[in-house]
């Protein structure tokens, strides 16, 4: 037994106080579970509060793989980072094809899992993202999941890009394992959760402790959750999401027009179907970087660098998979500090940075 | 490449000012690792940010572990449940065995190496607390470290009980892996760090981005890493950690003597070299929980639980081995919200909640 020697009972004569620290704690936690839980639309239960969208991937592709081992994991090359170093470290791997604007084909998944299990061990997992991080392309998840449930093959969906700007509802999805990320939808850094379907039991990533019902280890970060739920909590708002991606999506469309109305620029990943907040566009002839640089110099509050930095020095895996050139591609962003002036600003000064790099190099 | 359409940019005219959200982030992030590396006595880029002691323990584990394959892994059953946990995951365990206050004997250590070296794969690792959690002895880490150095295996030091009450010079001490959790010290909870030594490369635990030198991916804490440096900074004024400590002892002290003038009651651990914030008691002929209870009654704010619950609800594996009776047993502790008062408080219903609790069972 612990006993703390302090001074939080000293005003336990008011009844309607919790009096420790600790049921405070526990309530906080849980009113964000809640929230966290009605925003993803699933049960409380379901949500494991993690480090962010990275342990979340970590401990899905973990927790998957061992409850299946010595069976391989399918994935597409359009895959995060995180599930591609996370599923390699796993066991084997099996590589999902996509097309050029970046996406998985159902069709496929279903005769790789059939050639896999033909050939070997059936495999334990499929690794299907939401949208794509890079280009914003949308994957024909419920038919993933669908086809995963048939073949009675465990299926995770990284949601990280997805969260906050497109409609999750994960109960309908009805998918083994989600990740989210916090910061990705308004919350701080360093929080995300791992949702994971009722009934399925998989073994902690994080190992040591009984906090998050045994499912990962270590005190909470409090902080972190309680500005996660906040997020989350606005997010809920009737019509809040469904404005915001609106008008997200209005500028990004006005990005792609100004951007499209310049020679021989490409748009790539799905035009249509795709996460409202991010494009990206491939400049023929000239290369990103300069372009970048270019932008700055006309006063544009465009910055470089990806928060998983190997993405921005190695070749993007994402658009190799989609058959594109990756040096002259860019990927833009908009979020909440973006207004449309910002966009204007873009529009002008993206046509002259181009022609003047394309007049430099001629 | 990567741009967000933002309105950082706004103020550059300010050449004093960072101007892009991201690197004022790094700067900050860098100045706190700084704050952190000297408080821990070391260099900061051998700080690795983690989300806790937990996530430390189960990477440093991890790491050593999957450096040298096939080698089991030494510790005693002392240990946090973390280590033991993720010891258990990683492969062979070799159990270390402690004496009656929970010492591990560096002579034992070097004969378990030896031996493990004798009939099979020679240890990959050797796990070292510096001070046990439950009873706060301190356990002859450098000996433990030098004789590891010798035996060419990695040695790993759970400090998370240690750091903030017990000075670590941890560049003098020279472990290979060094375990903190920012919460045991005065920060937030949901932050830690894991300390490598200098040349050390270990496969990271969480996989999937370039983040703290590529040795674990995931988007930066950035609420909990400040506050991590800010109680980090604290405790690095000079006499502040000792002027902390000898209070947590002449506290704790107070507390063993109040408990001690009750007959048969039995101070567990080492009394002489101990953590200075906590003491463990076993009080003889009744269980802990009714003590707890009754000390409650007696308006003393004592609380139960631990963070790490698994250790309040099964019998206790530290008291286990060092073949103490664990219902009996009661941890107290003192931290930064303790007073006088409280430890007086405890000195006058201490012996009046035994006694009526001895006076029931007669």
């Amino acid at each position: 037994m612990v006993a703390w020697l302090g001074s939080s009972r000293r005003d336990a004569g008011d009844p309607g106080r919790v009096h420790t620290e600790g049921r405070i704690v526990r309530s906080t936690v849980e009113e964000a579970r809640q929230k966290v839980a009605v925003f993803l639309g699933v049960r409380p239960r379901q949500v494991v509060f993690t480090s962010g969208g990275t342990e979340a991937v970590n401990a899905a592709t973990w927790g998957a793989t061992r409850a299946r081992p010595g069976r391989p994991t399918l994935l597409a090359d359009v895959e995060h980072s995180s599930v591609r170093d996370a599923s390699g470290r796993a066991g084997d791997v099996v590589r999902l094809e996509v097309d050029g604007l970046g996406r998985i084909d159902p069709g496929r998944v279903a005769d790789a899992l059939d050639d896999a299990a033909r050939h070997g061990p059936p495999a334990a997992l499929v690794q299907c993202q939401f949208a794509n991080h890079e280009v914003g392309t949308i994957q024909p998840v419920p038919d993933v999941v669908e086809i995963c449930g048939r073949h009675d093959v465990l299926v995770h969906v990284d949601a990280c890009t997805a969260a906050g700007h497109l409609e999750l509802d994960l109960e309908e999805l009805g998918a083994d394992l989600v990740s989210v990320s916090a910061h990705k939808l308004g919350g701080p850094p360093g929080v995300g959760a791992l949702v994971v379907r009722r009934g399925l039991r998989v073994e902690p990533f994080l190992v040591g402790g009984e906090q998050e019902r045994a499912r990962r280890g270590g005190l909470e970060n409090l902080l972190g959750i309680v500005g996660f739920a906040a997020a989350a909590e606005a997010l809920s708002e009737p019509g809040r999401l469904a404005r915001e991606s609106a008008e997200s999506k209005r500028r990004t469309e006005a990005i792609v027009a100004a951007a499209t109305s310049v020679d021989d620029v490409q748009v790539l990943g799905d035009r249509d179907r795709r996460a409202p907040h991010l494009v990206c566009v491939a400049v023929g002839g000239v290369e990103a970087e300069p372009v970048l640089l270019g932008l700055d110099q006309h006063g544009i509050a465009a910055h470089s660098g990806s928060s998983c930095s190997s993405e921005s020095l190695a070749p993007s895996p994402v658009l190799a998979a989609m058959g594109v050139d990756a040096e002259r591609s860019l990927r833009l962003s908009v979020g909440w500090s973006t207004t449309d002036d910002d966009v204007e600003a873009f529009a002008t000064a993206f046509p002259r940075v181009v022609a003047q790099l394309r007049a430099l190099r001629a």
